[in-house]
Formats: structure tokens, C-alpha cells, sequence
């Protein structure tokens, strides 16, 4: 057998091309068989490129990392989306930090109260190879003309935001590079001033089982700021571990109270209301990492 | 980079040691760093081995394929085991077909009511590693005393009883080689026969993600035989795609109209009753496999 590397995360195995997640701190990799490199440009920011895997559809890969495939995007978006939107009695504006591959956009126009959704991805090069290449996560045609996109880093957008949004989603990569300033209590803090006041955030916390540290801190630093926070899981095969947790922080509204009878699930494939009421149901090694604080 | 084989599933790349699961129908591979071999032999039906990994604690692997790690086999364990056990009012007969991690049963033996748990391993070599090498999933010391070994096919086993068994747990692995025949409808019929008039049979129903053909056939399957069939699903980390599921088949008792106030989840790490009503919501992807018949 004999490797070779051929791009970021790229390389030959036994002559045929495949993508390696880089060896995460627990010693695993994922590595998906590839048909083809549909686009590879280099950013400012990073390495973007869409690749056609052999099981899991087109994936969106940033810097050799596998950010969201065809097969799953689904069950990432809808989780990350139908929550907030869902838990507000009538979300209006709507703010997305990050979500370049513009599936978590493309869920909350679903919601007829929405009347803009700011989206604010930092890379250009990231929206325009999923608007391109994946239009079953993005969304065939032209974007709906309430979602605005935002070039710009979301931490000085949201800085300037003063009890604006209804619904912010933070949809960030990994809590690394550009990202990494997503996960702290300064953004947080903007995030509650830029919500209107019964607004709501929601962010993806990583991986309960890989990153325990990263969302036992997001859930701890979020308590201190918000009067109601909730963690909620969803299982998506293409992360490390395949179970993946979301953590939504309310000035006002509980999701265990209010929620899944305005969840607008009539297309969705993952949640639902029976989900909806399933996902804030928290394994026991999951709420040990809340109680000991 | 240089990969090179050192035996089944293991290979060497660039220096280090690697386990890694052949590709899958997917392309998928997932690849373990491995720190050591703890025990390695080839029984009459395959190769068994433990392998200290580097982030999953140790792990039992049967033809180059990860069965179980250290630190995950409490969720399989505990979900296979713990509703079935609590869903019946008063189990007395448990037998486990598989399972030769011996985690099952160490978690059958939990509940006070449970007289015997006759446990069928077609291969003692699985069970000798479990009990010399993974104590932390077999348990430390002795094996309960209510815990009977059988060194049997379990499909002749079960083909042998009739209104034994309160719960019958087939604890298999994938429906390939040896396992293959627990995946039959022959085999569910001698099950039903094997249980009580109440009686209540859980088996592993492969992921939905990855092989939603072979849920889809055991739920029907096993539909046609008994009253009340229900699927349920974990996050496993360890395994493809990282959700799993299990599907209950009971003569008279449904899991959704009780068993969690009976569940023993004291010293549980992933059960409890919140889990419990939580595992049977299913999204919609799932439910969709059972409705399309």
C-alpha cells in the first residue's frame, strides 16, 4: 500500500483517491473515498474546495476538513434552525453567523414570520462554491431576497447590532482559526445585546463525546450571560462521533415550554415535533458535564 | 507517506500504528491509532483480538472490524439491555444470543428479579479476551453467578426452547459471517417460540444511516410476528455514522406505555428515564423507513 498526499487532507490509497480528516486529539481519522475535486481555491482564509464523494454525495472541505456533506447537511441545518425559529412566538430578523454553505439561510425563510435573515460568513469563496456546487444544501436557483449576505467577520458585525434580531444562529466551524473567537464570552456578550429583548442565540457546541471541554465551557459562559439555556443533540453522521450537540440561550422563552406546535417540519427529513420534544433528552454522561461546575 | 499491513485491519502509516475498517459500502473508512496488541488469536470462527487504542481506551476486534471500545460500550450495552429489562414487569429467564463482550449481561444481572441469563457465544475465544482484557466492559472479578455460559450457535440454542425466556437480547455483530442468520425470519420465529407468553425480544438493528435495508427488513420481519414491534435509537460513537439502532419486539408489553419507572439506572451512564423517552423519537428519515412497506 502506498499513500501520497495530493492536497490538503488529500491523498492516494492503493491508487485511489481519498480524504482523511487530519488525526484528531483521540487518535481517529475519518477518511471518505473521492470521484472528484469539483473546486479548490484558496481563500484568504483558507483552502475551500468541494469534492464528490463516493457515499456521501458532494462535500464542502475547508482546509482539509470535511465541513458538510449532501448526505447529511440536512440534519445539521434543520437542528441548527427549526429550534430557535420555532421557540420564538414570531421571529422576524434573523442573523446568521457563518453558515457559508447557506443551508441554515435556506431553513429559516421556511418560517413566513421571517422578514430578513442577515447572513455573515466571512469568506466570500465559501458561499460562491455552495451556492455553485451544492445546490441540494444552498438551494437550487437564487437565494429567497430576504436573505442578505455579509462578507465580513461576524464578531465586529454583531458588535455593532443593538437589540436588533429576534434569532441569531451561530453556525461556526470548529472552535480553531477563524472561528475560534465564536466560542468566547466577548462574542456571547455582543450576541445578547445585538437580540432584541426576548430574542434567542443558538450555536453548535461540538461534540459532546470529543469536545466534552468546549461545550461544557459554551454551556457555563452562556448561563452566566442568559436566564434560560438548553442543550440538544442531534446525530449527524459525517462528524467525528456522529452525535453532535447545539446550544440555544433565551432571554425569554424555554423551548421545554413552547416550540414544537410552530415547528414548520412539513419538508424536513430529520426533526419534527416527536424529535423536537426527544432532542433536549440529554444522556447521563452528557448532563454530569452541567452539573459539576 | 507508507502504509503497510500488519495483520487484519492493521497497518502502519507513516510510523505509527493503525486499525482501520475496511471500506465500507459508503466509502467510508474509520481509522484508530493503536498504542498495542493485548491479545490476538484466530478462533474456529475468526480472528479475535483486543487492541489498546490511543483515545478509545482498549478495543475488541473480530476480522480487523472494532465490535466494542472501553469508551463507548456502555451505551450499547446499557441500551440493548436496560430497556427490554425495564419495559417487562418482572424479568426472571434473560437470554443473550452474542454478546461475547459480556457487557450485556453484566448489565442484565443489575435487575433484582433476574434469576438467570443464559448467555450463547458461538466463540469462547471472544469471551476469553473480554474477561482477561476488557474488564471495564465485562466487569472486574468473577462473572455474576446467575451469568451461564454457552459455547453454541445461538440460532440451535434458541431453536430448542419454548416459553422460556422473559427477554431474549440478540446482542450480534453485522449481518455477515457467523451473525448473518440472527438477521432471518427463521431465527425471530424460533424466538418468539423461545419467550414466555409475555415475553419481549430486543435485537441490534444496524444504523439507519448506513444500512437503513437491513432496519427496514428486521422491522417488518419481525412486524409479522409480533404485536408490538418498536425502534429505538443511541448515539455510538465507536460505530458508522455514529447513531445506532435497536428494535424491540414484545408479545404483549409496549415500551411506550411503560418501563421507565422501572428502569435500575443508578450507576448508568447514558440511560435514564429521560433518555428512555427520549430513544423511541425518531426523525423523520427513520419513521420513513417504516411507513414505506
Amino acid at each position: 500500500m502506498e499513500n501520497q498526499s495530493t492536497g490538503q487532507g488529500m491523498f492516494t490509497w492503493d491508487g485511489e483517491s481519498w480524504l482523511s480528516d487530519p488525526e484528531d486529539a483521540f487518535g481517529f481519522r475519518a477518511s471518505w473515498k473521492v470521484k472528484k475535486v469539483l473546486y479548490r481555491e484558496l481563500s484568504s482564509f483558507q483552502e475551500v474546495s468541494v469534492v464528490e464523494t463516493v457515499g456521501f454525495g458532494r462535500a464542502l472541505v475547508l482546509d482539509g476538513i470535511v465541513q458538510t456533506t449532501e448526505k447529511d447537511a440536512f440534519i445539521y441545518n434543520e437542528m441548527i434552525t427549526h429550534v430557535p425559529l420555532a421557540v420564538h412566538p414570531e421571529p422576524e430578523r434573523v442573523c446568521i453567523i457563518g453558515g457559508g454553505d447557506c443551508g441554515a439561510a435556506r431553513e429559516a425563510v421556511k418560517y413566513p414570520t421571517v422578514q430578513s435573515v442577515d447572513m455573515v460568513e466571512i469568506d466570500p469563496k465559501v458561499v460562491e462554491a455552495s451556492l455553485q456546487y451544492l445546490p441540494e444544501i444552498a438551494g437550487h436557483g437564487e437565494p429567497d431576497s430576504r436573505i442578505r449576505f455579509h462578507y465580513e467577520d461576524g464578531t465586529a458585525f454583531i458588535r455593532n447590532r443593538q437589540g436588533t434580531d429576534d434569532v441569531i444562529v451561530v453556525d461556526s466551524s470548529d472552535p480553531v482559526g477563524p472561528a475560534a473567537a465564536l466560542f468566547e464570552k466577548p462574542f456571547y456578550q455582543d450576541v445578547y445585546r445585538a437580540l432584541a429583548s426576548d430574542g434567542i442565540m443558538v450555536c453548535q457546541s461540538e461534540s459532546p463525546v470529543f469536545h466534552p471541554h468546549v461545550l461544557k465551557r459554551v454551556h457555563r459562559t452562556l448561563k452566566e450571560l442568559f436566564p434560560v439555556v438548553r442543550t440538544y443533540l442531534a446525530a449527524i453522521p459525517t462528524y467525528p462521533g456522529g452525535v453532535w450537540s447545539f446550544t440555544l440561550a433565551s432571554k425569554t422563552y424555554d423551548p421545554l415550554e413552547q416550540g414544537p406546535e410552530r415547528l414548520q417540519a412539513g419538508a424536513n427529513r430529520y426533526i419534527d415535533r416527536d424529535v423536537y420534544q426527544g432532542c433536549f433528552r440529554l444522556p447521563v454522561y452528557v448532563k454530569e458535564l452541567f452539573t459539576d461546575r
